[in-house]
């Protein structure tokens, strides 16, 4: 039977290549080609929600696969996560552990796309102000200064709504396509020593999530002005703005497919 | 000026072939070595307090080095640093980040050694029993199982103190030394879907914190019984015991080179 497959997929970006399929190298989408390909016997191709860059984490990373499947829905998770194992290093006793992992899969009407359905996203951001950590290397952006959290936010409330984020985006971007995005929420949150930023929006350029955390840490720590930002964003110039921050610190969080969840996002305070 | 330096170390071990230095292959000795080497402009061999094996991390890995250098003590976290950063990848804008790290730079008096004046040395072990997760993968050793946590610390109590620990090693010890080592303290703290052991010893034998945390997870599972390790303690037996619990969980936290540090350890509870 013809089922329409979406998996939620979770992985460490650390040692990916990023998410794009790329031939000789370790990629998120080439792991689960590779291991749908061999639970199903044929070649599978799939296409994520989001196309994470090399070191960019994500917790709900969404595919679709369309095709005839044996295998019971619900047992998928568990066949494509030995394949997964396979791979990385299986531990006799304690099982597979894998830095990628399939969490999730659920069988979808006919017509849903893991990417041309979805509404929405919840990217992270983590910074960490405290001394630097070999042990958390590969998840926070650190910073020495010290940064002002309430210009940071007063900094990223002005990206609230819907705005032509041109200057936000990094060379590379399609320049046919419009710029123009709604951010639903932008949330920055304090604890201990890190700073964890959440931004939700109905779409993201290329890079413009770490454009926007380099942005807010150098209003932070007065290297811009949120007059910058406030320009950038009417000028759609990305000189004004601050640096691109790096890859290791992002995660993609969540995806939306019902507008009930995007809702109640946008009433979170900052 | 000859000065006797301790330097200490911190390092996340997943993208590390070990501590000990091998041709070819990136190791934490190797990697301070090189960054020592360069800062120097002469071979700089040295040797940690603890060989941790592939996988393994540690906060607090201690080095002694001895030679004529002109780096102020205080600067040389920030030199090795910066080499260290160099094969990791420099950020321009952040500074560097790394997998491993000078923390601490210290000058000793001239007969002491990283590892033959160490008095004691506290690992903990990462068990997580919740769904396994693909971002904390190299962190935690995952079970599947639920764990006795009464039991386990019922078997835990059992070692602490001085025992032979013949049984407690993997092949691959050297068979001519001792094998009786002191416990002060073994505790198991559990936090949300997370159980972590904190053992402190004069010393340990190869993968003895391992073993030791394989066990208690068996206990806990009702694999094997506390009969079982109490048995194996007083044999030697390792048949009797658990598996070896996986390299990821284990960090090597604090090397001690004082009594009174181990006394306050001592005194805390289970």
């Amino acid at each position: 039977m013809e089922k329409n497959l979406l998996l939620t997929i979770e992985y460490d970006g650390t040692n990916f290549f990023g998410w794009q399929r790329q031939p000789g190298l370790r990629t998120g989408q080439g792991e689960i080609e590779k291991a749908l390909s061999l639970a199903l016997g044929r070649v599978a191709l799939i296409e994520g929600v989001s196309r994470t860059d090399k070191g960019v984490h994500a917790r709900d990373q969404k595919v679709t696969f369309r095709g005839d499947i044996k295998i019971p829905t619900e047992k998928i998770p568990q066949v494509l996560n030995r394949y997964l194992a396979k791979w990385q290093g299986v531990n006799e006793v304690t099982g597979s552990i894998s830095d990628i992992r399939v969490t999730k899969a659920e069988e979808m009407e006919e017509g849903f796309h893991a990417r041309f359905s979805a509404l929405g996203k919840t990217y992270s951001y983590r910074i960490f102000t405290g001394m630097e950590e070999a042990l958390i290397w590969n998840r926070y952006c650190f910073i020495n200064d010290e940064l002002d959290l309430a210009k940071m936010r007063e900094a990223g409330r002005l990206l609230v709504g819907t705005h032509d984020f041109g200057g936000f985006q990094s060379t590379g971007s399609n320049p046919r396509l419009t710029t123009v995005r709604t951010i639903y929420n932008l949330n920055l949150k304090a604890e201990g020593d890190s700073i964890i930023m959440e931004v939700t929006g109905d779409g993201f350029l290329y890079n413009m999530v770490r454009i926007i955390a380099g942005s807010l840490i150098d209003v932070g720590r007065g290297k811009i002005g949120i007059e910058h930002v406030e320009k950038a964003l009417l000028e759609q110039r990305r000189e004004l703005l601050g640096f691109t921050a790096p890859a290791q610190g992002l995660c993609l969080e969540k995806v939306y497919y019902n507008l009930e969840e995007i809702d109640k996002i946008k009433l979170r305070e900052m």
